[in-house]
């Protein structure tokens, strides 16, 4: 569980043919790098998908536009400071960063997209970031984690994952860790690949993708304002098997949802949610939802403490979904707890056990129909509080 | 803020004429009491509300029944073991627990309403119970803050509150904490009065006041499978002006609402949330709840970190709802945060000073219309993590 095709990861990511990155700091952090350029040596097809907070980022604006045109040569970013709440100005800083990558990389600001993380309502300050791209071309390098290094925010550690797919590769770069709950995209995730394949494919192919991984995430149901997932196909390995690469992309978006969950703020392990048996596949993926954001079952799992009547109670309070608790059974990691709606015979010891593990994985079968869901989260932490009570101020 | 009508309440609580109640410890709990009987020396007009978790517990299933009568004698309930998830076997102590209490006040069981609330998948000791109930009678007191006392779970004091309509009074006794997002009444919350009014004015009276109170609680988003909002009227202290006791109805029912948040687990503050100017009624309600659930609020406010631009985050989130960004405005205890969708100008130091403060009034307004709404909640501390990784433990 859940259900991934068998893909294999490379056991170091490595960039696809003609992608390289580079990263600066320009202060906008203490010392790690705050900025990054990725770019593709010719243009890519691109796709990708945005927040659905109703308050989006000037970059996520910004990026809905450029996307329109389905090209792109490469990605800028920076952390730290997220553009977010900050008017007219805040757009127009996005504008002078897209500017500022494309003149660097010799192409028009349109083929630029934008990203910007961290902190709430400040303005960007353009002019560092602007001083920091100019001549950052010559940096560029062919390793991933250059790039991850630099969009991350309260992230404990860099993400990057690639595979092949014939003579192809994929590879992933995104940050997470807070304000996770992605609904569309909310985090950065990026993914760059050399196969060849036309923006319209990759849209249909990312939105697919996207719905059983970054979408079935969450690390605390709050919903970013800021965050972009994109797809850039720079066709230098030429055509592929498109089965075989949308199988590739979900197991790898699947299994960078997994490093997100996991290196969520103040988690200790993975958590992860499969209901079956629903009879709607609306129901199943509320109900999932509704067990991965449960803060009683996160501290459930936390603790360790084979308190399993939460996991009904937060099947329960999905009001509006098809439940019949006699139908109801759950187990965790194998372990059955919930059988036709009653705790099942089954020792607290043995329960502490298992939730004691990482990853946990908890099974709810509702018994009442066909549809399956999975969802990524972690488990609640003193750390998650720590975090978050001084985000700002630290 | 939120808009009471000018209710005094009693220094110290009391009961209505008619109102006593006695308390037991029968081994529940370690040595705090954990059975009470409430009751009236005559019949009194009820009205409930309960739980809409898919997963009530014995007690809610047999109280729905027993509320359709419109009369009850008096409330028995236990604390510690909830007889949720327990089947066949839980609603058949439930129905004993009923007997036993009215057998003691001699009457018949369904004049007596049950609720019983703790951790949930464990039977009830019924034999105990049963035990503990016969003769508890000759224990009865005037005493309200007993039966909250012997009410309490994970609550660190017990509540009661009492005031005056004409020559009756209202007398409110209920236990909170943990697993309240009620969306109908998820705590225990009794109301005694001595007013005489019908069933069925009592039931449309309390469903109201549940509306903009017990509804609008929030401590953690999850919805309790137990409990259980009832008032019984008995009527010897006579009629009284329905406006004036419907506004004191009202207004202690959000007092009460805000005492349970204040209380909440791990608790420090007490969080409102008051959203103006909203299209529908629907909206005001869906972000003022939106608000007090985000972890990222609750956070902020807890460190007093003024990161203001979560506020717009946890709107936003609220994807169907109507706002537009420019329109947007916030404040904290009256300092003005957020305006015009953007950081308003103020200083940290100012912030962080009201954030500090309890409790903490955030005003969103939304300027798209004219419906508002007040949710109540608290901030989020390591101590819900602590109580909740060993809740089932200890």
């Amino acid at each position: 569980m859940p259900a991934e095709p068998a893909i294999t990861f490379h056991a170091v990511a490595r960039f696809p043919r003609g992608f390289r990155c580079a990263s600066r700091n320009v202060g906008l952090k203490a010392d790690a790098p705050d900025l990054v350029l990725f770019t593709s040596e010719v243009d890519a097809s691109a796709a990708a998908v945005f927040t659905r907070n109703l308050f989006p980022g000037a970059p996520v604006v910004l990026g809905r536009e450029t996307i329109k045109g389905g090209r792109l040569r490469g990605i800028v970013a920076n952390s730290k400071v997220s553009n977010v709440a900050t008017g007219d100005a805040g757009l127009q800083n996005a504008k002078r960063m897209a500017a500022a990558a494309a003149k660097e990389l010799g192409t028009s600001a349109d083929r630029m997209l934008v990203s910007s993380t961290g902190v709430i309502g400040v303005q960007l300050p353009i002019e560092r970031i602007e001083t920091g791209l100019s001549g950052i071309a010559t940096d560029l390098q062919d390793d991933p984690l250059v790039g991850a290094q630099a969009i991350m925010t309260t992230d404990t550690r860099p993400k990057t994952l690639s595979t092949s797919v014939g003579d192809a590769t994929i590879t992933w770069v995104a940050k997470g860790a807070g304000m996770i709950e992605p609904n569309m995209a909310t985090m950065l995730a990026y993914i760059f690949t050399d196969a060849d394949l036309p923006a319209a494919t990759l849209d249909g192919m990312l939105r697919a993708a996207a719905r059983v991984s970054f979408n079935m995430l969450s690390v605390d149901s709050d919903t970013s304002t800021s965050d972009t997932c994109a797809i850039l196909a720079n066709g230098l390995a030429g055509e592929v098997d498109t089965k075989a690469f949308s199988d590739a992309l979900i197991a790898g978006c699947i299994r960078m949802a997994e490093m997100l969950a996991r290196d969520g703020e103040g988690a200790t392990r993975l958590l992860r949610i499969c209901v079956r048996g629903a009879k709607t596949a609306t129901d199943a993926r509320r109900i999932a939802k509704s067990l991965v954001n449960s803060p009683l079952v996160k501290t459930m799992v936390h603790g360790a403490d084979p308190n399993v009547g939460r996991i009904l109670m937060a099947v329960g309070k999905c009001f509006d979904a098809t439940v019949v608790p006699a139908k109801t059974s759950a187990s965790i990691n194998g372990l059955e707890v919930v059988k036709n709606g009653m705790r099942a015979d089954f020792s607290d010891q043995s329960a502490r056990a298992t939730l004691a593990t990482d990853p946990v994985d908890i099974i709810v079968d509702l018994g009442v129909g066909g549809e399956t869901a999975t969802a990524f989260g972690c488990d609640l932490s003193r750390g998650y509080i720590e975090e978050n009570a001084a985000y700002y101020s630290t």
